[in-house]
């Protein structure tokens, strides 16, 4: 059975049950991976996690949990939620620029002649279904 | 001493030392904040993280440590990851619509008259500007 054992239980120098919570997303190709987690969360929390989760959730559970364990152990005072600032931020910049395109092309409707005013008035409409919705999703990051 | 205890010490039910680790992050009027890192990364998890940081950065920490855990209960299968994936397919959506009016400008500036010209040329290259940098900084979200 040795040779077979997940990643976790390698690492927790452990025999590997044939119904072990970590097996099917721990690969022992891949030690690292455990590693990240159980130095961020601890294996038990991670082995209760998965189990609180129907089987067929638990592999993105367990990606996601990598990836956020990763984060944190690059970024030990933001973690994750220092991407989602910067995205964040990106979004904002992205309102900015839009809202004076916008005002831009407002003026250039209210200047031009009546064919070309037109055209202009579908990219303006663009723009006011990008602006209101989709830029203000970030309420959950705390500020 | 009782009952200046912080979140954590009344939580695991000890003594609340002076030079406890917890207590300037986690005020006893806000037990459900601790509970929360208790639950997903364990108290002593939490408490070596934020020991292995100076303690200048230790209060942003356990603020990002915090936000990660109320995510990961809300979502316990995607987290804060969910919000970041969220936040990268309203970036793609945006950067679609931008496209799609940077072409339409593109349009009117061929067949605009020479004064309005300019300024569709100045609009174009605020988009531009938004287009090849900051829409994209979403990689280190995997796939």
């Amino acid at each position: 059975m040795i040779s077979g054992r997940c990643a976790a239980c390698k690492y927790l120098r452990r025999r590997c049950p044939s119904d072990c919570i970590f097996s099917p997303y721990f690969s022992p190709s891949d030690p690292r991976r455990f590693a990240c987690v159980h130095r961020i969360y601890g294996a038990s929390n991670v082995g209760k996690m998965l189990q609180q989760l129907p089987p067929h959730l638990r592999a993105q559970a367990a990606d996601t949990l990598c990836f956020e364990a990763q984060c944190r152990m690059q970024d030990p005072v933001y973690g994750c939620v220092g991407l989602i600032s910067q995205l964040h931020e990106e979004i904002h910049m992205a309102e900015s620029q839009l809202a004076k395109i916008q005002a831009e092309i407002t003026f250039l409707n209210c200047t031009a002649p009546e064919a070309q005013g037109l055209q202009i008035i579908e990219a303006n409409s663009n723009l006011n279904s990008l602006l209101p919705e989709q830029i203000t999703t970030v309420g959950l990051y705390p500020q």
